[in-house]
């Protein structure tokens, strides 16, 4: 059902000028940073408070109208688009870190906070929080989407960061969810089922969210290979090895390329590893050395030490700029952007079937990956409007999906379903998708939160 | 309803000679490690296959009759009794390691596979499985109590160690969640919602485990403190800084004593550590310096180092015969069991509060604790046959749980629910209780999976 003048009038009851159906704040949140589109929604929201949420919920569900949550828009799978219309819930508004507890090691916050502004408060604690997806977001969405990057060898991905959350229903009832204690045997793990939810289950006002102590000391670098293959094989002989990784990056060839386009680096245009290690200085060194053991042992030259945190801020500042950066490869394209995981031991085969699909198909896809979870991305870069080559693109990315679901891996390592791997999900998951539906339908019987998202249509 | 010929001629068509009505099997099925007590089952089965549980399923379904899973039957909250009577799924014969894939770090094994089969079979690897809640129990058993245990500060839980199932549903439907990758954002996380689902969403048939090299160097120790607190302290104090520990486990005087009674050890009666340290050679010296420092500032003393794998295995095997061992303490008791988990600054508070509670009712009531968790239990010995004593040790117990939620701990760090801690989960999840309960029902609408534990009663 659309948006009626009744429910407008008891949202702007509930917001007052927090509420807008501006043209220009319904097509900012029409955004997405990738090729998926959908018309905007609506009406947009700023709610202030898990209470003001909960109003809005209980009149959207009366209406029978969608109710999409909005973190920062920097999902890669049109999660926060508004696909059936409705309300935008945009959770910027809600951005105070509400208490770090550091003897604890953990922090509580609201769903808006991102990543990097938590970091910035914990700098004098400490502590800090490792779950790094490369892009700014929000916490709440980095729930959401079960997000993870390039510290989830060491650290884990949100699944493990999470401790508890404060969520509210389509019915508007407000639930809290897990402990502060490190664990907990207390009936269903009803955190890990919103994480990764999308929104699709309730919309998150406050997470709890576990700490991890400033490593003693820090050493990252970057080294060049020959082959993509001498790379990769590089990492499963690493994480076999035991070495403890914080960080484990591989870039191909044409992404060193678009580095040097775009950010000026001055690499060798060939695949490269980017690696950090994280502990006591005896540690750190010991690792360093064993790693490098094994990575002239796959033919690694060129090793660049970044030994001061601007060094390794830059290098990372880099590795995540890689989305962006590798549109120098071709200006005005947009990206259609893979996320297989396989186990380890597939993951060299898994790099070079992709390569050698892209390359037969004659597209541009640079690969770049979290390769120490075995996670790797595409980037395939396509013209928008041209039909054709977006349906090759996707070709090519279901073909990745295909070999990694042979292999016992996962459509999706971190970006999460949104729109995009919708289609995938019952190949993954065969029946058990139909009983993430009969789920969603026990929670949201009327269907108004994030519809035509992850689980299946209702009949 | 109660199992009638109808149902017998069909699952002994299904089980043949795998069926038993027999009082000795029954009554077999009907006991508890603890002081839970309900009538026997109607009747036993010893399914071979998830297809023969399916059949199971389909027809307890059909005939609305109660099942009932078992794995090794020494859960301590009654999980496995069938106080509502119907069949009990015996999963003892479905105990073979399927797959062992030491390249990808994973195992593939059947339920009924105990953690020390699995590491049987695992020696050769170097790899093994660390979850050790110290009773040799079944995988499927562990998981859906998300076990945990003494090296869950290092390794983490069941839920961190369960990377995919194979489940049957309440209907017969056989689905598979999770995959063989380390990581995935493909939907909701079922994985994450089986283990510790206790039985009542599906039985499990299959488990795919994640593995963990075994260390290079493994330091183990005892020492004794003064007292409680400083010994509780010393844990807090080592946790905040960072020394990776593999097992930090706390036992009080009384237990002490009861191991010298018990397992003719020699300590002191007195609170005692005992520790773990795993990883390379120097850093397993460099931890255990760090900690005989910070120990000997609390007042450690008697430090005594199980420098062989046989030392450890006998100081490991009497911590873990502690809950045997102390009822030497009270020759013909049962044990009421409190499993609490709080915030690692609260610990020394809540422990101290216990051990004063337990002190003031004048009742023996061992406490021993995986204290790097910030969970501990007090073993209160009763009478079972005193209404009245059994009464009171349950007041402690809630007293325990109470003012574990008022610092925002747990009711359960490992134990799970089952009958015992099932009138304490409102208290703990609130709102929250009555989703749980709406999702059993909706992939269990019959109520015929393990029902009266975990959620609310249906209306």
């Amino acid at each position: 059902m659309a948006l009626n003048e009744t429910l407008l009038a008891l949202l702007r009851e509930i917001l007052g000028e927090r509420l807008s159906v501006g043209q220009a704040d319904r097509d900012h949140h029409a955004q997405s940073e990738s090729f998926h589109r959908a018309p905007p929604p609506d009406a947009v929201v700023w709610p202030e408070s898990a209470e003001q949420v909960a109003e809005v919920l209980r009149a959207c569900s009366d209406a029978g109208v969608p109710v999409v949550p909005w973190g920062t828009g920097t999902s890669l799978e049109g999660h926060a688009l508004a696909s059936r219309g409705g309300v935008t819930v945009d959770m910027s508004r809600m951005d105070r870190v509400l208490e770090i507890r550091a003897e604890d090691m953990l922090a509580v916050v609201q769903p808006g906070v991102t990543r990097e502004a938590l970091n910035t408060e914990l700098r004098a604690t400490g502590l800090f929080f490792p779950v790094d997806p490369g892009a700014n977001a929000s916490l709440g969405g980095m729930a959401s989407t079960r997000a993870s990057g390039t510290t989830a060898v060491r650290y884990g991905t949100m699944r493990d960061n999470v401790l508890g959350l404060q969520v509210v229903l389509a019915d508007g009832r407000i639930i809290r969810t897990g402990t502060r204690a490190a664990k907990s045997s207390a009936g269903y793990d009803l955190t890990g089922l919103f994480v990764g939810s999308e929104g699709t289950l309730g919309i998150i006002t406050e997470l709890t969210l576990r700490l991890h102590g400033q490593p003693e000391e820090v050493a990252a670098a970057v080294c060049a290979f020959d082959s993509l293959d001498h790379a990769v094989e590089c990492v499963t002989a690493t994480i076999a090895s035991g070495i403890p990784m914080a960080r484990i990056e591989f870039v191909d060839a044409d992404t060193a390329r678009a580095f040097n386009m775009h950010s000026g680096a001055a690499l060798p245009e060939a695949p490269h590893l980017m690696i950090e290690f994280h502990g006591s200085t005896g540690a750190v060194r010991e690792d360093a050395e064993r790693f490098g053991e094994i990575a002239r042992d796959f033919g690694a030259r060129g090793f660049d030490w970044a030994t001061t945190a601007e060094d390794r801020a830059r290098l990372w500042r880099m590795r995540h700029g890689a989305y962006h950066a590798t549109f120098v490869l071709r200006p005005g394209a947009t990206g259609v952007v893979t996320d297989v995981c396989v186990p380890m031991s597939h993951l060299p085969a898994a790099v070079h079937a992709a390569a050698e699909d892209i390359a037969a198909e004659g597209m541009i896809g640079p690969i770049v990956g979290h390769v120490g979870d075995g996670n790797f991305h595409a980037l395939l870069l396509v013209d928008p409007n041209d039909a054709d080559e977006v349906a090759k693109a996707k070709r090519i990315a279901a073909r990745m999906a295909e070999r990694a679901l042979a292999v016992g891996g996962t459509i999706s390592g971190e970006h999460g379903i949104g729109i995009g791997k919708r289609g995938l999900m019952a190949a993954e998951h065969g029946e058990g998708w139909q009983v993430m539906g009969a789920i969603k339908a026990a929670l949201d019987p009327g269907n108004i939160l994030n519809p035509g998202k992850l689980v299946p249509d209702r009949n």
